[in-house]
């Protein structure tokens, strides 16, 4: 496997100093663990849906990742930590061989975390000798690799962030990640509603139409899926200057929005029915009042912060009932190449969506919560998936999802990027979701 | 509701004069008519699956249509034939009411198959005499509606066929929809295996790099999903000279296509394990040869008539196979357009695809079988469903479906153009659905 | 296979004469084709669960019966119908080969009604032949079979009335099985409600504890499951006068017995939330008023007449809320044996249980609706399966089912008799079923 | 509520003194904790399917089952420990209120393990304390419901080491839940073949006709199920001298058991093509040796060790196909109450079946594996159970399964009587149970 080199379009062609990678690859390994440390045992074990995993089993997973994709094939000697670590950690890479069952990761009482955590260390000082060495046959191919492994593991993070909240919310206990902060906590307790929607207005910001260069052009790290760059055709539109808030999709609810099929596709209507929706996953009523589960507990619905947590299905349900639309993702990323890559990510520890700040003309294109794009998720014109296991981790997911971008307050400010591509099935709800309208 | 004047994206601009259309509905109801004279009784009541309805149904609904969205609205005076005809033969229109559950349609034994014969007669008469007496308020409305009765009632024709020789295909006596006419019949009955595969070798058409128009632009009818016309960016292209043959498929399937993941998308892999898939829809074997059940019966495996009955899923897996993909729908569009519609359609009776005539330099671009596109269902820009109940049309299954172009066997050559679009799960096999490659 | 000889507890040692049961056997096959002499064609070939079957299928059944296990062992050169015939209706012997899927039986709609009517017909005239030139080598096992062959017809002749009216009902035209007789049907149509509840109180006739001989002891007909006769302690106990009326039923419903899990089984209550259920099968209500459905079409409910179509968890609920219990089999089998059996049966066609007559000690022990007994039902001490495919016929459904007793309106007066067991699962409600108290 | 007074036919009128009682009560608490020593915190989250518990679940179920039958209703000013325990550590009783999914259990990651400790610590000290002081208004009352409670308690201990060894064999690593004592493991690891079966060959023991008292009629605790002492006739019958072994059963397999139909129940011949059984649940395959899964780890399957984790299915095709069957519940009870209770249970922590001694007439009784009862699980004549929430207990799941006698090694040596009835589905296999043949 050679990723760098072996396919024009594969991941990466990195050009960082190794010493740099080293770094970003601690900075990386330590965050993870840096999420994990409000935790009790109990919590990194269990799973809550086939969809979601358990903390302990991402933390696994990731070290498998370096240890399958790099040392095993890089790095000369490499023994090993456990024989059924393959099997038992491998998430869907057929050419790696079988796996265990997803559905069943929650049944893993063993390896325990603590072994888990052993497992990490020995992983990590072995990646750090073999890049400090810096011997390498195909130098590129183990930058891309490293590079390809540090995305992978701010990718989970991001999942250890939400199947947690989803674990946690199916509690009746309600706990929460962390105690909330004193800074934060308002003096009478959670259930203060926020004071009053002040969001600015909704605004649309036009853009004429135009033969655009889609996709990822940089010498930076980037997935296969946001290559080649190549040209599509996009009428005039409009994009809105920031998400929609709780309150406007209040209002929808209050409309009827859940009750009522003409604002609904037929398979989100049949979701919502069979579901039995009647608001976004998190939100609840306590005392007559809306309130949502946050991953510090739960706290009163801020009107003017974004709505967060929907499906694709819901996010054009609201469209439909504004009489507007969905961006395509290309209009999205015609906007967002021109838009700086700010906003509120992980880093800050803030875990939870915030009001637009209304300071630009945009705002909110990243970080707060992923917004949902028209766009199906597909292969772009020329795409082709790397060669060999690798060439799973995107390519062999192009069906019956749509894709999602801009990042959220459980990603990293170094993982995202204007061509960066999410993509989740529509009924998907327990990632931090939400809406961006266009005309 | 007013189809053709309410909506610049609505349905149709029909300016065929009156006496025409009513011909055309009575040819088009006649046809119906006419395929299902082969039937018993018994074949008609039964429903072999959710997706699929028993023939009376079809038979009851195509008229409920003519009732629903043209006598009831624009024939002054007319009375229901039946009060819970509207609720029993509602497919899927929210806008008219509730519906009664689809998956229980073959439990209908009532009306009788006479009585819903009678309802035909009777909404025919009324529609007969309405068109004849031609006093409308709204002329173009009633034009466009009864245009858009006739191409749904084409629609469910080709219906009848599949879920017929699905229905047929369950029963171990494998009856035939017919008995097969003495001319096409072999000498030593139906397990002759066809001669060799003399089907032209494949070769792939170039075409450049192109701002294309997609979509309809005549002032024929066409549906609202094939509009508005557009523009889409199209690179370079080739596209095969015809469809992909039983032999060639045969080929993938020999070197191991339904056993290596490799080759299939994370859902069609799923799909290939859980429903043990490992051929075709009505592939059999019979003493060590492959056969096919067709309407006509089982018949021998033709080794250069097109594969036919495959899911999205097998054909993106074949074109992967072959290191070749399936066109989009606007490469598809763009070759189409330039095109004479000529091939095997339902008027033939033929009823089963033949093996490409290797005429002209690309074949079987319309007939035979439908051609998955790698192109998801959805909207084109600017796209919005025309107001009221027809909206329901199209629009709400731009969701998890994947377009079909060209039409099939079981297709009126009337009813299919270049810019038509057909769409079903990625999963859906029964209905008349091949394989066009492109590179 | 030697139904009579082989096996002492086996199914029967008849001594009529062969004259008499070739009668029986005319007239039992000519009472199934009348009771589908009021139906379409299309109301035989659906099948509204995988528990029922289609008419169609039970003629050809109960022919394939005779088929398999009279004319292929003991009719030397009968050349089967068709060879695909053993497959289709073969219900559920495995040692006679493999079966059709039961749940799909409903996708057979060849052979048609008209095919199966001749396959009964030419297996009527070889078993009449048979029995004519009366040379069998086995004449105990010619015999056992023939009447073996006249009950399970007469089995399924019940089956037929009730997998139809299952069917009818989930038909929202409601239709009848046949038109109401005039003599029957009331001035001003369905919907009047019967007068008043004129059936005598409740009471209870005790019996003194004693060492009960229970099963089959005469020299008829009787299934092994009526064998072998042995003894049973049974304490004293009483028995009600007549069967639970829908009146007092309904005083159950309407002091929220479906919503108080305090009368029912756990398991019972899991079927009333799953199913929500709340009322009796077939029961509906009109204009506020309780009606249900019929083999005549909805009905006004009877307040006087015997609550029918409820399942082991209802009768049992309802006997907890009325502080008493369901008998025992024995306890019935008691009572029975010292009654004779008069009451509605098939034969009256009147096909709907009818208010207790108050002419007797007790009432109803026969006829009207089958009576669910608190004994599961298992084999007696000592019982074994006669030898062969026969011993399917009960043995290996000994097993979460509850034996019922009596017969019922669809039961034939030929059939049944104060040991007759039938067995159901305690979830069934589409047969005639009804309660008895105890005390 | 008042157990032991309100109702005559209730669980139990002990006259053990208070501070016995007292002692029982530690002991069985301290019996709890030493099971879990052993445990990883993640091993005590973790749910393996629906109808097993975490570990951690069984710590506060039954805490909260002294909370809330003992010292809510008895015990004068307790408050109670956390206001939603309640709810979530209900396990079915609808008369205490609605209960937390059964299915969703292992989602409780909190209360953590040290908080339920901290509740099983507080609890025990209030009981103690209660106790201590001795001063109830109703004593029996208060006595019938510790003693309840301990019973209570030691029925979860044997649901932990069962529901834990299903979790722990789910696990590819097929963790021991401890490690093996030096004494028991063989020189070679766990792989040993045990030497050659040695149990006595399979006698019957006869016992004679009989109108015999079933059911308990001591004076210490029984529960409400063992009573009323009744009569039932029971013909004469042989016992077994042993429980059936593992090469026995072997034996079966080997004769195609798991693939002939004729040996099975037609519901557990379903049960065995859908779960596709071709062996005890916890058997596997090493190297071409039957190896089984145990708390020990992988062992050896030892061939003269009674077969164990087999449904009833199993047992009773075994039974047939060995052409004997199971007894009655009134036959084993007729055997056991003149059977000393000796055996293998759980104070030894052996946690496996041993192979019989031998050394008695009739062996294994009690102890080593829970026999599965041809009987259904049904009321004793005149059967009522306690009014109020505890009547909930026993009385509510009598359908639907059998009855199981004697105990097992996971069972407490002063838990169990000749009178004791264990009942489970006929599918399930995760308790330790086996197979006693009856002529
Ligand atoms: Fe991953
Ligand atoms: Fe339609
Ligand atoms: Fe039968
Ligand atoms: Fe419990």
């Amino acid at each position: 496997m050679n990723l760098a080199t072996s396919n024009g379009d594969a991941f990466a062609e990195p050009s960082v100093d190794l010493s740099e990678l080293a770094d970003a690859f601690r900075n990386a390994r330590a965050f993870t663990a840096r999420l994990c440390e409000p935790l009790e045992i109990e919590d990194m074990v269990a799973q809550s849906m086939p969809d979601a995993s358990p903390v302990v089993w991402h933390l696994a997973h990731t070290t498998w990742f370096f240890e399958t994709f790099l040392l095993k094939p890089f790095c000369p000697g490499y023994k090993p930590f456990h024989p059924q670590f393959e099997y038992l950690f491998n998430s869907y890479y057929n050419a790696v061989g079988e796996q265990f069952t997803r559905a069943d990761r929650g049944l893993l009482t063993r390896p325990t975390v603590a072994q888990v955590r052993r497992y990490r260390e020995s992983v990590e000082g072995c990646v750090n000798e073999f890049l400090a060495a810096g011997r390498f046959d195909d130098a590129a191919a183990v930058r891309g690799t490293v590079e390809l492994g540090i995305q992978h593991e701010q990718q989970h993070q991001e999942l250890i962030l939400t199947d947690l909240k989803h674990l946690l919310s199916r509690n009746p206990l309600a706990p929460a990640y962390r105690s909330l902060p004193d800074a934060i906590e308002s003096s009478d307790g959670m259930m203060t509603e926020s004071s009053v929607a002040t969001a600015a207005p909704i605004r649309f910001v036009d853009f004429p139409e135009q033969l655009a260069w889609i996709g990822y052009d940089g010498d930076e790290f980037a997935f296969d899926n946001e290559r080649p760059r190549h040209r599509q055709f996009v009428d005039a539109f409009g994009i809105a200057n920031r998400l929609v808030t709780n309150g406007e999709y209040l209002a929808f609810m209050e409309a009827g929005g859940y009750n009522r099929p003409e604002y609904w596709l037929s398979m989100g209507w049949s979701a919502v029915c069979e579901n039995r929706w009647q608001s976004p996953l998190y939100w609840t009523q306590r005392d007559g009042r809306w309130c949502e589960f946050t991953l510090d507990g739960i706290q009163s619905l801020q009107m003017d912060a974004p709505v967060c947590h929907i499906s694709y299905f819901e996010a054009d349900a609201y469209a439909r009932f504004a009489g507007l639309r969905l961006p395509t993702e290309a209009e999205w990323e015609i906007v967002a190449s021109q838009t700086p890559v700010e906003g509120h990510f992980a880093e800050s520890l803030r875990l939870h969506p915030d009001p637009a700040a209304g300071s630009s003309p945009i705002d909110q294109m990243f970080g707060d919560c992923w917004q949902w794009t028209s766009s199906p998720y597909i292969g772009y014109p020329g795409y082709r998936p790397p060669s060999g296991a690798i060439g799973e981790y995107n390519g062999k997911f192009m069906c019956n999802q749509y894709v999602l971008r801009g990042g959220s307050v459980a990603t990293s400010r170094s993982h995202i990027r204007a061509s960066y591509r999410n993509f989740f099935p529509p009924q998907a709800r327990w990632q931090f979701t939400g809406i961006r309208l266009a005309t």
